[in-house]
Order: structure tokens, then sequence, then C-alpha cells
């Protein structure tokens, strides 16, 4: 079975996720921020590239029907209802809402991925439901890091490494295929284990300390925080069934 | 000091290399070539990024005076002299001679690094040697992995780490600032140190070996076979002079 991680977005061509399931990894913050998101009752997600495309939809389906959240430069975007920091996608403020979300990185990665038969949105807080969703469906997964313009981010790089790893332990009677970013994913597990001192060192979280919302560090580094799958699937995101229980066992 | 390694030649801004030294690490195997040749006596080389650009180099120099080299898909391309398998650069084959010479992925990457100040040929082949004019020269290098088709090549992660570590171990007492590709490089020197092991296991290694040139892979694998210094400068590549023998001691 192969097992592909691209390590910086750079790398996709349509080829390499035609007809295969994509693993959108942005851990700081924008697929941090939906796994919290649809776990606080959000119905539904438009991720989008662009702050114009987000305005264009907001006006289409009605402006009080939505929710305009995203950054830029970490920083919230003027005239949107939310940034992209996790803690703010409460229950209270996002339950039952739809969502439009434009961030400078995993947005774009999720266009990208567009000729995937399944994308799915993978961080820290979802990790073990990610791996338990591949295990079962017994995808050849393509583990797709965001990073951070363009270049390469430690954490996404770790995430991809804990997924891998997790699925060969799920699946242990499989051949793994590794392709070379798989390889270096999974050597990333064990020095970058302690995830807040990891986060605190790439540029993604000096950024985002720097914008003073340091916070979101040790928020993101909840391991299995939620169960929820989201998948993007009509350009949006909504959560997928939860898999059986016994699903990591199975093959 | 700055440290960075970019994993995939598709990160390169002019930005981050603009007045920098850059190492160019193509391990399998321009640049093993490259030193190989150099090592053997060639003059200088010339990098050209099309078999089109190679041949009328050729015609402008002289076709007599010249040895055409290169590959396509690992494979020597029809009427050049020589492929880029580096046991090919004898110095009964290219001593004293001028080299033209066109790879899939090495020369492009040169060309993305023009902004640099400085631009070195990396491989294993002359390793210490690297590391050694790095230190001497106090840069604050960036070493950029060319890899295969614009993805990832383990091989050069590695080697990556391996210059990290070495010039690291060379200036104790620096205060280094590692980008998240160095971080991540530095992680892969002690997982993949048998170096035939990891050669055979990547993308570009199983290429060589389908195309029937196994045997470059060991030869790729001798760490610090020469001292050597290949500098890229006004189109060419020649030896830098080797550095002062106390050149690791100092800062």
């Amino acid at each position: 079975m192969r097992l592909d991680v691209l390590l910086t977005a750079g790398e996709i061509l349509p080829a390499d996720v035609a007809g295969r399931t994509v693993v959108v990894v942005d851990v700081l913050r924008a697929t941090s921020t939906i796994v919290e998101a649809l776990a606080s009752g959000v119905r539904t997600i438009y991720p989008v590239a662009s702050i114009e495309e987000a305005l264009r939809l907001a006006n289409t389906l009605g402006r009080e029907e939505v929710l305009l959240a995203g950054e830029r430069k970490a920083l919230p975007i003027e005239g949107f209802d939310l940034g992209n920091s996790p803690r703010e996608f409460t229950p209270e403020k996002v339950g039952g809402k739809t969502l439009i979300i434009s961030t400078t990185n995993g947005t774009a990665v999720m266009a990208a991925a567009q000729s995937a038969s399944r994308i799915v949105i993978g961080s820290f807080l979802n990790l073990s439901a990610v791996v338990a969703d591949l295990a079962r469906s017994g995808a050849e997964p393509v583990l797709l890091c965001a990073g951070r313009e363009g270049k390469f981010g430690l954490e996404d790089g770790v995430f991809a490494g804990r997924v891998a790893a997790g699925l060969m332990e799920a699946l242990p009677d499989a051949e793994w295929e590794l392709n070379d970013g798989a390889r270096a994913a999974l050597a990333l597990v064990e020095p970058y284990a302690d995830l807040e001192a990891l986060f605190r060192a790439t540029a993604a979280g000096r950024q985002i300390t720097d914008a003073g919302l340091e916070e979101d560090l040790p928020f993101c580094a909840q391991v299995d925080r939620h169960d929820v799958v989201p998948v993007l699937h009509d350009r949006q995101i909504s959560a997928a069934p939860a898999p059986p229980a016994a699903a990591e066992a199975s093959e």
C-alpha cells in the first residue's frame, strides 16, 4: 500500500492526488480551527482562497446567514466576524452556523488537491480520528503539508509523521510503500514529541506568538481533543460520519 | 547566525538567497558528478538547463573543445559524450577538459539560486570540505535540496542535515537560528546514517537502479572522497582554493 507525504504545497501535481484520499495538514492553524469549529457545531464551512471570494460568497449566501473568518499574516481580517484562532470558535459563537473561512495557506492547498477522490482535514486535535478513518477506508493516502507561504512547516511534517506511524500501527500486516517525504516525516516524530516546544520553535509558531496569540499554541497541541473528521466535498467542509468503534483493529 | 535548509527546490525565492552563500545539493547524482569531475582534473563546467542550450554552447565554444554530459530520466543523452554517472568522469576521460552538463534537476536549481553571493556544490564525496569552507567563511548558508522533479529527495535532506550538524560542531560558540527545514534535516541524520541503504530506498536511487546504474549508489555514498569545493561563478563551475588547514577550528 502506498503512503505518500508531500512536505511542501509546491510539490503537489494533479496526478499525485487524482483518485486518492488526501489529508490536508495546516496545524498552525487552519486545520486546527476547522476541526474545532465543526466540533463546536458549525454546520458547514466554505474554504476560500481570497478575501474577495469570501465577501462575494457571503453576499450570495446572505451576509446575515454566515460568519466570515480568516487571517492574513496571523491577524484577523478587517470586517470579518472571526480570526483564525481556534479558541474563538466556541459553541456559543459558531454553533449551528455556516462559516466562510479564508486563510493564507490552508485553503489554497485544499484548492490544489481538487482532483482527489476524498479530502480529509487533519490536525493534532483529531489525530486518532483521522488515523482510524484512513485505516477503516483502506485508503492509500497522500498527506499534504500546507506549510507557510510555500515553505516547509515543521509542525505539519511532524503531524504527517504521527499519522503515518499511527496508520502503519493500525494496519500492521499491510506492506507499505513509502515515498521520500513519508520516510522523512516518520523520522521527525520522536525528536519532536514535545508539541508545545516544537510549535514555539517553528516559523508559524513564532509568527503567531509575535501577533500576541501565543495561547493558540498549547491549544493546537491538544492531541485527540475531538473525534470529528472534517471532509471537503462539493466545496464545503462538514463532519464525516464517525467510523465504527472497531475500525482501528480491522484492515 | 542563520542556517536555512530548503527541502524542495520549489521553496526558493530570490529574497531567500540574495547575498547569501547557497549550497546546491543533488546527491543522486548531479552534484556528486560535478565533484568527481573537478577532482579528476576538469578545468571548468558549464551547467545548463536544457539539451538545446548545451548544444548551442558547444557550438559557440567549439564542439571539439568540450565534452557534453548529462541525463534525462537517469539515462545518457543521445549524441552526448558522457552520461551523469560519476564513475564515468575519470582523469583519463575528462582531465584538462571543459564540460557542458545538463541534468534534470541539479542545473535547474543552480539557475534558481542566481541571486546568491556565492554558490557552492555539495555531495557526500566532498562533505567535510564543504563544511570547512562554510566554517572558514563564516557564511550564514542556505542549503538548497534539488530533489527530483520538484519533489523532496530524502538523500538531499540527509546530506543537508550532515552539513548543518558539521557546521554547528565546527562553530560551537555560534548562536544558530535554524529554519524549519534545518530542524527537520538535522533529525534525519541519525536514522539514515547508512547511506547505501538510504540511497536504495529513495525515489532517485530506485530510478538509477532501474536504469541499470546501481553501482552509482555506493559510489555516491563515499564520504569525503575528495577535498574539492566546486563554486559556480559567472555561469561556470570550477574548484575553489582549498581552505587553510586550521579553518575548522576558527570562527
